[in-house]
């Protein structure tokens, strides 16, 4: 038994039986192991970004850790950014890095990089495994790590002569130890947030984070606020959000820092539940960092990865509002239909929210186009609804390919940007080898349309020279997705009008496999 | 003026006036600052490392850096893999990565990031400059690191509200120093490697990289081995060459462990002239690290970053080579060129030396399937050879807009495999907006052939559990490059038969823009 089998049978034994994957020459022994046990999900990635996407898309659904494959410094440098939004939405993830021999090392070979600095930033936990015989003990602290708090990003880096090594003796696989148990939210801070509801009145506002926006969590917030009158908002950008019809139905903070002062506005009294204290995405010349108003107290309820569920019963019982209570419903609202006409990202999203198939999964990375598209789908099919959590755009496809392979009975529909979705376009190739039911939906403005917006609040009109232009517009020459999403096997139309949409979306929906659609707007 | 204006003016004063970009939000400022410089040439890339990789071909061109343009260390991230490239190469690059502003960072917004972490491993020189007052001082310094030791990777973090704020008044730009002088081989080195050479006799060999692949540092060292009968020899993976008729011919080292041992097996001298003592590229079990043979006495002329021309100079002075001596030349061979039948990698190699253009630049990340190019140009027309210096793969086609950025008019071809090719195929894209004369060959086996080469190695004929297979072979579904390729607007065509080849081969030659092969092999 080598090393590397040692690796495979320790993260079967533990449930992580996925392995996303772009494996290079260090990582052989590992391949070869991992061709002995065919119980482990492999799935190539054509890009280390899509390999860490997928991995993310997959705990997001799963709410455990699939293991992902990558070749020294340099591929992991590829799969960092989607590391980084996995790590922002507090999902599991086991990284598997190869690297050099030990005793290579010190040659430093042309692919020879500082892989513990690049890892840190991104990664809760990282570990040299030192040989063979530490290979299971350092998988299964890895898995153990990666399933505690919620999720958490835990990074093992595998020599190869550790994993080509032969062990003195068949060995046991090792089984992780139950993840140290979520810490619940103390009574202090289950009375402070009852009284902060109680004084704050109109002004007291429940902001909801991660697992509260999910299942029994999430009625019970809506209980609570249906009993107290406490505002609901969710955090801006959220791993998995479960909305639509017979949800509580949330709004989240808004993305722009004015239109998220205006929604905090009025607010006292905070109560954080699996959130944390609103900040600007980027800070702005003469805006706050801070979205509160001044005076607000910040209640801390339950920290992210913290027990929220129980955080919420505790309050619920603070608070005397009963179990089976009943929860916010949104009021049925008549829907009318764009049914002709030119498209738009409204438009998109509305007929979307409209055919919106049952306990779809739709994973927006639609950035400015896609924005009506949560108010459109509030009274839509239930489904769960992905963010991109970190910023770090390129997340969309390969989100929907691990979304896919951890839920195949269920439709998962990408609203996604064109400008976005250049960055890991691979992750197409994929939904076509594994045959997923990805639905593709390209808004296609053809050029970076969020940095067009803050080109504006710079000063914009001053745009003579040219270079902005060429740094943000997309459509010289114009991107044809059609043929991108072809060439990598997947079949794809092109749309202009809500008429054709709604036709595209209709087959698109029906088709098995994967499917895309460029609408033009 | 703002920090942002400081900025562009130092780099431009400092002949850096060229901004391979991929902006955010936090680049704005400087967005809009390089929007008022239009002698800045601003390419966009739509993903980093497409804009790492053009700047690293820029450099070898012009041996003189760009700037790169990344947005946050997420932004950064995703170009490491071909920084890291650029290092190994010893390329210049002044890399300017913009993040939050200042008072902003302590909020740890969504895209906040340990950006040092992440850029140290992959640069020689980080710095975060301070405010609008320090931006022209850091720049002035990343600016002269970049171009000491022949060339090195600068990185350089811009705060957002570095780049808005205002000067009290307009800043002078900071001329650069002059970088450090190369240092020159000292007199002992230069006695030395005298000595290795005549002690030597058929066991000394010089082996060169860097700088000593090019102009009459090449030439000097042809005279040497013509006058001294020294064998002549290069790295495995090199910045530039300049190879083709009326060039000294140069092999390299083989990739292959063994057939690199074989290579160097009778060297008993070995003179370093700015090259490293070879390595190899991975470790194998029960193989060695180091090729050279056991015994054999390493004796450093030159390192890298020391002046390699001057050590040459020395050394034939020292040797009693004369000025002007004659050097080594290839004799002349007919060659005979394969005009029909199937397609291999071998058959498109002797076809492409054939009808290389003069002074032709040939970026070479064609892996497994353009091993014999090299062998089959040693007498094509005068040409400069670009080589995957880091491993890091995804260097390529990004290379080629480097390299035709810096050379318009020249020829610009890509002999490219496709699994590598699709970790930047964004590069396309680029090559057709700037209208770039870059003629990509994509050599489509359809695999990861160097990966399954080494399954072999590893005991390959035990694959019966699939897992491998799905992780080193590309061919369910096929990539249709031609469609890829379109998609981005660049012409593109298939292949199958020599003759097929040879025709479009000559069209994409004298097609102005960018043109496509996939030539199925």
């Amino acid at each position: 038994m080598t090393g590397a089998e040692s690796l495979c049978d320790t993260l079967l034994s533990n449930n992580v039986n996925v392995c996303f994957a772009n494996p290079g020459t260090s990582e052989m022994h590992f391949v070869s192991a991992l061709d002995r046990r065919p119980e482990m999900r492999c799935i190539l990635g054509l890009f280390e970004g899509v390999v860490t996407g997928a991995a993310d898309g997959y705990a997001r659904m799963m709410q455990r850790p699939a293991a992902t494959l990558l070749h020294l410094g340099a591929g992991l440098a590829n799969g960092l950014a989607n590391i980084h939004n996995a790590k922002r939405a507090g999902s599991a993830m086991v990284n598997i890095v190869g690297d050099h021999a030990t005793y290579h090392l010190k040659h430093d070979a042309p692919l020879t990089s500082d892989i513990v600095s690049l890892a840190s930033p991104m990664s809760h936990w990282v570990r040299r495994t030192r040989s063979a015989a530490t290979v299971a003990d350092d998988a299964r602290d890895a898995i153990r790590v990666s399933r505690e708090a919620g999720g958490q990003i835990a990074t093992m880096i595998l020599p190869a002569d550790a994993a080509w090594s032969k062990l003195p003796s068949v060995q046991k696989p090792q089984d992780s130890n139950e993840p140290a148990p979520l810490t619940v939210p103390s009574h202090d801070a289950v009375r402070d947030a009852a009284n902060a509801i109680r004084a704050g009145g109109p002004g007291a506002l429940l902001l909801l984070g991660g697992a509260a926006l999910r299942g029994q969590a999430l009625d019970l917030a809506g209980a609570i606020s249906h009993a107290t009158g406490v505002r609901l908002l969710a955090e801006t950008s959220n791993q998995r959000m479960e909305r639509g019809r017979s949800r509580v139905p949330i709004a989240r903070i808004p993305y722009s820092v004015g239109q998220a002062l205006a929604a905090l506005g009025d607010v006292q009294q905070l109560v954080l539940v699996g959130a944390r204290q609103p900040v600007a995405f980027f800070a702005y010349p003469n805006m706050p960092s801070v979205l509160t108003p001044e005076g607000c107290a910040c209640v801390p309820l339950a920290a992210p990865g913290q027990d929220i569920l129980a955080g919420l019963q505790l309050l619920a019982q603070e608070l005397g509002v009963p179990v089976g209570a009943p929860s916010l419903r949104l009021q049925n609202e008549t829907t009318t239909l764009p049914s002709a006409g030119p498209l738009s990202g409204t438009v998109v999203s509305r007929i979307l929210a409209y055919y919106l198939p049952e306990h779809a999964i739709v994973c927006d990375e639609g950035v400015t186009e896609a924005r009506d598209f949560p108010a459109a789908s509030l009274n839509a099919a239930p489904h769960d609804y992905l963010q991109l959590t970190g910023g770090a755009i390129g997340m969309g496809l390969p989100l929907a390919v691990g979304a896919a392979v951890a839920c195949p009975e269920r439709r998962v529909i990408s609203l996604q940007g064109d400008g976005s979705a250049m960055y890991t376009l691979q992750a197409l190739w994929t939904q076509a080898r594994e045959s997923l039911d990805c639905l593709t939906i390209i808004l296609a403005n053809r050029s970076y349309a969020i940095l067009n917006g803050e080109m504006v609040n710079v000063g914009g009109s001053a745009l003579a020279g040219g270079n902005a232009q060429r740094m943000l517009d997309l459509d010289n020459p114009a991107l044809d997705w059609t043929m991108m999403a072809r060439g990598m096997g997947v079949e794809a139309v092109r749309v202009s009008t809500a008429e054709e949409f709604i036709r595209q979306l209709r087959v698109g929906l029906s088709t098995r496999g994967p499917f895309l659609i460029e609408a033009l707007i």
